[in-house]
């Protein structure tokens, strides 16, 4: 077969904003046996996922657990939500975003495009209050639906979504509340019953740790009760039949019993850590990746401190540096993958990632891999992003408790 | 976590028609570290699998595969080749037929449903003469499609496509012809060039003996065009970007990479033992369990020898026994999951899958395990099926060739 | 590499008396990463698994756990109790018996070989009368061990061991005994302190369903007050500096990490079903194993029902057969692997393993590739072993506790 | 189970000196099945691994592979060449060459222990004169063989061999040179023939990357004529048989059969890599690391830059500073392992090994988390290690050859 051992000698470091490293307890999880799905055992398997993942969301309201990869619950929570034509308000905060909106059009929706002008809004969360007055100016309520990211994965952006929720309030807006966090889950902290979404979508390959191939839609009763009006078609991601099946566990085709696995070890991975300690962990190694970035003397794409994201950094290179080289010399000479820029910002910067097993001293390896390669690649830097986040994480570190 | 370990001692027989048994050489691929899905090994991965499906299929035409389990293909099908309120002409040749029925009807197609009448469709293959006589009928052309079940995994029937095309043909009708071989690829010999299948759905959990979560959709030049024009929403099952992307080994959108790698192992020890000693295998396994049956004096649910399945054999119980209750006391007694009958046979016959990495000691240990947990449920057996089935499996028995 | 793919399709049976097949629960145990064999984790690790070998053994002395395979363990108990020139009773049940009287003359001792002449003791449990009076004889207490094997592997034969002591407590003298139940723990019922054995010597192989490379002595504290004064030379295999060290859970030496993963796992799995349990279903595949070749018209190996071996069954041709043509039969035309006919067998008997993680089927799939090969070799077989087995299996089954 | 995923979040750092961290690629080639090791296919493997580990010696004569961890190879090496109360003639270089003087004298031999006086013998490498002075002193030749340590574990010195091979020489005496290089072997450059040794002794848990549970005696024709007269007893260890099977690639008694799948993997790795080129890297790794240490200002145990380790490089404490502390502090907040100083240097300094498959980026994680746990103890560093081995690592970085 293909030589998947292609590597260079050593761990290869997977520095990209997802898929994230998985970690071996979820490989090993993937290798037990394949069930019966209609089986006994694994209904039990189903309703412990179902509970499980509501807790991730912090839901009391159903999740569905889709058998497919997160671009397929981005159509799922449009189209069981609403019909031809409608008119939706999405939200531009960078590249996904954009493709999200794409998505739309495809489905026949009628997509309005907010956002800051030019590079502006890649550089920056939602602006509520934009959204807030666009709604006030929709007395008629075309507006059926508002769609906005909640971490951007193309720019290190995690956006305010409570403020999003209080925008759609103030405008006494009935608009639902579509919101993607697949790169925030398990990273950023996220609220999906607090914050009044109606529906949220993610995926298994970044914060939960798996390999891409499940994602979900978290629902509000409103946002089910649309389901019911919606007439854009659905089969594959019609959440009518999941919910009835869920109830005992079961679903309605066959599910990717291997990756539920997995994604049960990671609920209880991330429980034993504690929910908010993993957020805490993200927001550590984030703010020791920005003091390594702000003492190579170069700027973060993500210009608003407020909404730093914890789950990737942007580094802008400066005029003339060619992003992608720098990458490209990073991944041939120390065997390290790093996101590229996309869409309006290609070229421009680049973005590591640091999130789901991350930790210090993978995190340090990043950072030297980094600084080495900017070196060699002729950028100049100010003072050592090593060093920088060293004294911030040896200041912030704290003993884990084991054994002895 | 759950404890997933929790069959009773020993391995469990998971002789369902699929998931098949996941062969250990799949789990260890599954287990290579996920790579960035945008950099460069992934590409030379990712053009290999494509090319290997294509042998697989039968095909020199391009096959989608998509990151999601089988019953998203069937929507697939439909979504990139028909517009909404098209007729199509689907047969019932059992549970799956209906269920893709059902689905069409959801997508906003109007199916019409063809078969023999009552429990004889769900007996027999598809009657080509029937769909003959149909397109003839349809002077106007207004059916868009048939589509037909290859392998129906509810009955263990498997239909003539190349009758089904010839049938087209004679009715001089432009209608594709979209067949779903989910459980009868790499099982059964499948030719989807030269039976002039325009879309061939199938899925990665029976034959291709990986865990449940990538399907497939084969296309002919013809679906392609009509792809072009038809009107049913897509985004995510779209084929236009993902061939357009797949040309240089990539995905429009996030791939599920660790089943890929086992996709590509699956196709690898396929392709060693060869495809059609692979479909020999299979139908001399399926032949030994009919042998099984017949001695056992029970009926088989395929009342066409021509059309007996290599993948299954659905084993009809006596008046008054139910066969839920067979399966039960063969599970708790004997660690083996069978397959029931589902729609209008549920409880009436059960099936035994002999797909995948089926051999003969695995058959044999199946056949046991059905002989003795019939005794256990009361059923009167005529003569022993598991001596029938020696008897056959010894005359026929080839030796491996091995080290010495 | 040596592709290890290599078996045809499908499972290869490996019914052969050790190794076992190795479960996937341990292999994944045993992909654990290997960690600081003198960090605090592993102290936890070694203090269980010390612990619950103990269970296993059925003592409350120390056992000792050797990162080597089995044979060391033979030498370390000789090693560690005898002198130079010492004379040993030791007792010939079969090839292993052979293997460890030939290792105890290498290693400087005088051993005395004891046994029924010819094949007889081959076919027959250690004779306590004779090694009784034999003792009785020595007035002078010359022999300073009786060394007897349990389960010997090579011939299905389980030797009454508390008949052993009991022969020596009635002879008054003082030699220690030492016995082999490297094939038999974990399988038949084996009582350390009870049967008042001072070592007993075992592996990893067989009952506990680990790879080969764990090889342990159970000690009792006449055994470790004899190692004190015992001269012949030894330092890997030497007791003293073991029990020091694993007090704290810690080895003198590089433990094999990675398979004690697997032993906690495999004592983990065994507790689970219940050692007794573990010993009855044991006891009950090989009675139907036995019927099995019973009905066959085949002679069993061993010639007492009271010394039958829940292990293995040996299998005696009839003059003129080959046994090992019948075996390369098997294994080339139905992918099992039997074990030989060793030493003075060689050739004349096949050895069926039951042992492990073996259950009904398994057992069934077994005995029908024996009944294949049997016919396909020309062995006129009297009726169906397989039947026979079936209606003791399905008259003793049990419906396992399972969720539904 | 005992909890094996007990680690703290992310990736545990295990940078002693071995065991090294077991890549995946061994970890599933442990993962297959486990098969007959009398059987067909078993011969063909061990052929395999018997060749590859030659080629990894350098010998074109037998290395005997036991299935036993390390120090089982050290009693095998002198327990096939020597007889009870020979004289040998021992250098201590530090706490492993110790250990092995202590091993020699419970055989029975004894062993005269050379060496520079006091903690200066571990700071050094073997003193050739040192050993040809002694030798030239024995003119009855009662020194049967010179033992001595290639790369110490304990102190991260890697002597010269071919110096002490032209010692004896010089000295004309014929004495068996007996190497232990354990840690050495598939790091350092090793020449078994051309270097003259007659037995090496080494393991697979260093350079070779597996679990603990294998083990080596590589001979030379001189050893093997030795052993024919050596009278220390021997049956485990002893080489005859095992030369004598190893013939047709099977073993006198159980091998670790899956251990031995993990080698014949890891010889295809170091070889796919170069073997020259596997040392390189350990040279370049081994160079940043000690650029690191001397710009902490801190001192490298190994006190003669000509003999520095490529395996592993020991730190020496400032007076007052205790290394387990400092080892504590790391193992708690960063989530890495490290040597601890051994016997004469107990407290003293730690060990950083950076073996195996260890790469650019994990030697720089590992060097930042020593420089951030430093810190945290209090050790006053004169500047950062970790920017002096980026400075060394990028000016010599090679740009690997990939896909793109």
């Amino acid at each position: 077969m293909l030589n998947l051992n292609f590597h260079p000698a050593g761990r290869h470091f997977l520095q990209i904003p997802g898929p994230s490293p998985v970690p071996d307890r979820l490989l090993r999880a993937m290798s037990y046996p394949t069930i019966d799905h209609r089986g006994p055992e694994f209904g039990a398997l189903g309703l412990q996922v179902l509970a499980g993942i509501q807790r991730i969301f912090k839901t009391k309201h159903p999740v569905v657990i889709y058998p497919a990869s997160g671009t397929g619950a981005w159509e799922a929570a449009l189209a069981n939500t609403l019909s031809p034509g409608d008119s939706v308000l999405m939200y531009e905060t960078g590249h996904f975003a954009t493709l999200w909106n794409k998505l739309a059009t495809r489905l026949g929706l009628k997509p309005e495009f907010l956002g800051l002008p030019g590079i502006e809004g890649w550089r920056h969360g939602v602006q509520a209050p934009m959204i807030e007055e666009r709604l006030k100016a929709d007395r008629n309520h075309t507006i059926k639906a508002v769609c906005v990211v909640h971490n951007e994965t193309s720019t290190g952006v995690t956006s305010d979504i409570a403020a999003v929720r209080r925008a759609i309030d103030a405008a006494k807006h009935p608009a639902l509340l579509l919101v993607d966090t697949i790169s925030g889950l398990a990273c950023a902290d996220y609220r999906h019953d607090e914050w009044g979404v109606d529906v949220t979508v993610s995926g298994s390959q970044k914060g939960l740790m798996l390999p891409p191939g499940i994602s979900f839609n978290a629902l509000s009763p409103k946002a089910i009760e649309a389901s019911q009006s919606a007439k854009l078609p659905k089969a594959f991601w019609a959440w009518d039949e999941m919910l009835e099946m869920n109830r005992t566990g079961y679903f309605p085709y066959t599910p990717n019993t291997n990756l539920l696995y997995a994604l049960a070890e990671a609920i209880e991975m991330i429980e034993a850590e504690g929910l908010e300690k993993v957020f805490t962990r993200h927001n550590r190694l984030a703010e020791a990746c920005r003091r390594a970035v702000n003492a190579w003397g170069l700027e973060i794409q993500c210009a608003d401190p407020a909404v730093y994201s914890p789950v990737l950094t942007g580094v802008v290179m400066p005029e003339g540096v060619d992003a992608d080289n720098v990458r490209r010399i990073i991944y041939r000479c120390f065997n390290m993958s790093l996101g590229a820029g996309l869409g309006k910002v290609k070229g421009r910067m680049f973005r590591i990632g640091h999130l789901g097993e991350c930790n210090d001293l993978a995190l340090m390896a990043t950072l030297s891999g980094c600084e080495m390669g900017l070196n060699m690649a002729g950028v100049k830097l100010r003072a050592s992003g090593t060093a920088a986040a060293m004294v911030y994480l040896q200041s912030t570190a704290e003993p884990a408790d084991r054994p002895h």
